[in-house]
Order: C-alpha cells, then sequence, then structure tokens
C-alpha cells in the first residue's frame, strides 16, 4: 500500500454500497446527504502532533487555529457554508491545561469570526502526542461541487498564493525568531492557515463552475486529484503563480527558486478548481470588486490524466505529485 | 483537572456561546442541532489501541465491531436512529493492512445490519498505535432524552446486564483461551458490544421516558450523571441487577461477588433512565411482548445529588462514581 488514496480505495471496497439517501461520499473533500428534503456537507479531519504540527514553533492558539481552518477549508472546497463543529481530543501523558485552553481559544476565535457553533466532542488518552479531529457539518452550495468535474476547455484558476505555509514551516524550522519577525505572513500561513469560506460560498453560486477542491496536500498534487477524478490532462504555467514579497525573499534565503514551495507545499488552503473560460470573465470581475485575488492558472487540456507545467520558453514537463502522502511520514 | 469532565465543562467555557439553532450542546450522550425544520443528532468517540482495545485480546473485525458499537449506542441512548458515519485513523508506523482491513470487516458488518452509510474520513499518522474516531449523525427522538431529565418519584430502569464487558476483559487478560472457550458472552461483551439501538427508539416514542444514558462509562458512573445532570438523589437495590451464568461462574474463579464489575465495569452499552412509575407498566409489558431484557433497579428518591445502594437488608449507603475516568489511565 504506497498511499493514504490506494489505502481509502481500498478499505471503501470493504464497506457496504452506499444508500440513495448518500448524494457523494468517500473521496472528496466533504461528502453530501440527503436528509430528508435538506442536504448536508460533512467531513472530518485530523491535525496529529509532530505530524502536522510541533509545538516547537506553533503556539497553543495557533494549533487551535489551524485544526479548525483545515477543516472549513474542506467546506470552502465544496462551496458550502460551515455551521456546526464536533471536536475529539486525544491528551498525552504529559498534557499541559494551559496549552489545551491556548488551543481551545484559537478554536473559539475562528467559530466565533466564522458562525460555528462546536456541539460536541470526546476526550480520550493518546499517551505520546495531542490529537484533535474535527468534524464539520455544513450547507453545501445548490450543486455538488466535486473535485471530478472539470470539463476539457476549461480554464484552471487558482486563489491567492501557494507555497507560502511550506516556505514558513521551513523559516521557523531554520531560524524560528527571524522566522517571525520577518516573514510574519509565511509564518501565519503555516501556523494558522485561513479557509477561503467566502469565495467558496461565491464559487458555490456559479453553475458553471465545474470542480472545486483546495490546496491542501500542494498544488501538484492537488491537480492529480483533480486529473483523475475529472479524467482530464491538465495544463499549468509556471509563470502565472503570483510570487508574494515574502516568499520571494524567502527564496533567496534558501537560495531556490518559488516553485519548489508553490509545487509542492501544503496547507496553504487556496481553492483551486474549474470553469468555462466565458464564466471565468465574470467570477474574475466579481472577485476583482470584493477584492478576493484570483487567477487563472492553465487549462484543461484533454481528456486523459495528467498534469504538465509549461515552462517559460513554452515546453511542457508532466508534473509528479509532489505533495504531501499522509503515510510517508 | 480532575476528571474528564471537569476539563470538558472548563473547555466549554472558553467557546463562544452556542447559538438558538443548538438544541442540545455539549455534555450529553450526542448533540441535537436544527437543521432548517428539520434536526440531527450528532456525536463523535474515539477507540485508542492500549487504552481501549489491545490487539492481545482483540481480533481486528472486534475491534471494528466494537468502535462502531459504542458510537451508536450514544445515538440509542438519545432514542435516535442513526443514519450516516465518518471515520477518522491515526494510523501506527508498524500499521498492518490485513489487520486494518479486518477492522473495516468489522464495521461494515455493524453498519449494514443498522443501515448505516459511512461517507467519509480521513487518515493520518499516528506513530505509536491505532487511533480510531468515528462521527455518527442520526435522527433524534421526537423529544429530546437528555440525561437531565429525571423527575423525584421516576423509576429508574436498566436494560440487560451490566458489569459483563469488565469481567469478560478479566478474564481475557488472566486466561485467553478459556475466557473465549468457556465464557464467549462475556468476552464478546468486551470486544464487540452491542447498541441497544431498537430499544433507544423504542423509548425515544414514549412522552414519558425522562431521562436516558448509556453504560459506557460504568452504572455508578452513570446514576452519577443522571443524578447531577438532573439534580436528583437517586436510590439502587443492588439485587435488582441481573446477573449472567457466565458472570456468575467468573465471580466464582476470581473469588468476589459480581457485584464490583456490575457497579464499575463500563463498556456495557445497557441503556439507563427513568419513568413515571405508571408509564413503566406499559413500557414494560411492550418490551417483554418484544423480548427486550428491562427491569427497575431503582428509584429517584429526591431533590439534590447523590447516588445510593441499597442492600439486601435495606440498608442505604453512599455508592461513589467507580467507573472509568478518561483521564486517570
Amino acid at each position: 500500500m504506497k498511499s493514504e488514496f490506494e489505502l481509502i480505495e481500498r478499505l471503501k471496497q470493504l464497506l457496504p454500497p452506499i444508500s440513495s439517501q448518500v448524494e457523494l461520499g468517500i473521496g472528496d473533500d466533504a461528502a453530501t446527504v440527503h436528509w430528508n428534503e435538506k442536504r448536508i456537507l460533512t467531513t472530518v479531519d485530523s491535525l496529529v502532533e509532530g505530524i502536522h504540527f510541533d509545538w516547537k514553533f506553533c503556539r497553543p492558539s495557533e494549533v487551535g487555529k489551524k485544526a479548525m481552518n483545515a477543516n472549513l477549508s474542506d467546506i470552502a472546497a465544496m462551496g458550502g457554508k460551515p455551521r456546526f463543529a464536533l471536536i475529539a481530543l486525544g491528551l498525552p501523558i504529559s498534557w499541559d491545561q494551559e496549552k489545551i485552553e491556548g488551543m481551545y481559544r484559537g478554536i473559539a476565535e475562528v467559530c466565533g469570526e466564522r458562525g460555528v457553533d462546536v456541539v460536541g466532542g470526546n476526550i480520550s488518552r493518546n499517551p505520546e502526542r495531542l490529537w484533535i479531529s474535527i468534524t464539520v457539518l455544513g450547507d453545501p452550495a445548490n450543486g455538488v461541487l466535486k473535485r471530478s468535474g472539470a470539463q476539457v476547455g476549461d480554464v484552471i484558476f487558482l486563489s491567492g498564493t501557494v507555497g507560502e505555509a511550506a516556505a514558513g514551516l521551513e523559516l521557523l524550522r531554520s531560524q524560528p525568531e527571524r522566522a517571525r519577525q520577518q516573514f510574519p505572513n509565511l509564518v501565519r500561513r503555516y501556523t494558522e492557515g485561513h479557509a477561503q469560506i467566502e469565495l467558496g460560498q461565491l464559487l458555490g453560486k456559479k453553475p458553471k463552475v465545474h470542480s472545486l477542491i483546495d490546496v491542501s496536500d500542494g498544488l501538484s498534487s492537488e491537480l492529480w486529484h483533480l486529473s483523475k477524478a475529472s479524467q482530464v490532462e491538465v495544463v499549468i504555467q509556471a509563470n502565472q503563480l503570483w510570487v508574494s514579497e515574502e516568499l520571494q525573499r524567502a527564496s533567496v534565503i534558501f537560495s531556490q527558486s518559488p516553485l519548489r514551495w508553490q509545487l509542492s507545499g501544503g496547507e496553504d488552503y487556496e481553492l483551486l478548481g474549474t470553469c468555462s473560460s466565458e464564466s471565468w470573465k465574470v467570477l474574475h470581475q466579481e472577485c476583482e470588486s470584493l477584492k478576493i485575488p484570483i487567477r487563472v492558472i492553465g487549462e484543461v487540456a484533454r481528456a486523459g490524466a495528467g498534469v504538465y507545467l509549461k515552462n517559460e520558453s513554452g515546453h511542457l514537463e508532466p508534473l509528479p505529485a509532489l505533495g504531501w502522502n499522509h503515510l510517508s511520514t
């Protein structure tokens, strides 16, 4: 079993077939189920000490914010509106009440801002490390914004900037004090995250947005998810990716192109999707008027499966999935 | 912070106030939220290797069944009907695909029997031990069957037998082969569990059932939960607790009264509740005709807070909460 995704596929086969009440089951950012005449969007995600965060670099409130944002991002990736959350905690032997309270203050801040009610949870022991799983329930978009809906001829859009969380982590690891002083945005991208809920809901109202996914595993990996799920080949242009001033400076420090972070770094929680080129014009204008940064970074070239990077000279090179594999660490 | 319950209370205070959409939030077996004109019951629970189960004594499919049953029991304790589940897994470094698949076969069996759709999940690393959290969504009863509804004068009823899971574990620990051969029921009570969903739904339809809780932390602890939440003193009679033939035999082996297991043993997933004595007659008849074992074990004596055990000679002695504290292990 090489990857998380193969294991999920295998385990899915062992489960009973889903009922007609399930509109979208295992395999996307969130599930959509029918509840009488209504529909519910639901998702679960976990943050594990030493795997997804390190107390050496992260303050307790930041861990709480990130745990919540990672989950809310899965709702945003379906064009939904988050409403309720449940929290399953695993406390290590050496747990520290101030840390846990700090984490909850971070959770509370995000929930307060986003109008999410924490309605339940569970506390267990997990002797070696803190575990936090959050389940979120939300209102789905009118349609279902799956990763499998990309159509040949669509433009590929991406919100904001990617690679920043990964650069933030690398800076924190090598020089934590300087990182917080000189690269506050990159650090915050990594330590807190930010879910694109407003943009997700805006996209959820556009019938011509054909597919959507959030960038949690890294851009190249997400492009592969879109490609495989939609059975299309996608081409992106490296020079269409925005590079922030801080990312530019970080790339100088590490003597490398920002592109490595942009293609392989995870946890940026930006939204990646596809729509027809006509609807892009309208969408772009609307986002501009709302000051939401979003840009076309490529196109859905043809049926098939593959991800290609068009470099500055117009040359196409195959782009492997460079991002996060949850089972490789 | 002495216990899980104090910590939950503290963390709850840090969260924003819940909105009017939440009918019942943190603190009961499951939460009830409004979803447009409908209502949803939701709960999360975790099973952790080495804390809640041990591969030495438990087969993979049993772990899967127990993880599911523990969650379904929280839905039963609210009189609800389970519908959808999400599973968050944490895989240790030394994970074994056969074990995980076996566990999913157990999950699949319970979900198939109970008509529950597994609609999503998440896989992470948890290097030292397997972690499994399950979130369940269900249809609530017409009313809300809280642990806080017990009324003075109510009878206290308990389904089936308790203490069996704890005895099963003790047998497995001391003589695993003999345990499986000679005490198959006790072993199954511990290794698989069984959620009282039919009974829960039946109780959920009775307007005169005033309170309900499932016996997951141990009878004495659950009585204390009822007592504190309802602000009443409760009295139970030791001789009203059923003792199965296997529990009787186990108590001989360990030279002790079955009462210790019955009062302190957790994970039996029976239902404990209160109702008026008139409605008990109807309820009892109905359960008898459906062959659901249920019995009156005591009464809600007066306002206050306290749990008392009436022994064979009619003497009352205070009963402390002897059950499981999730933070003491």
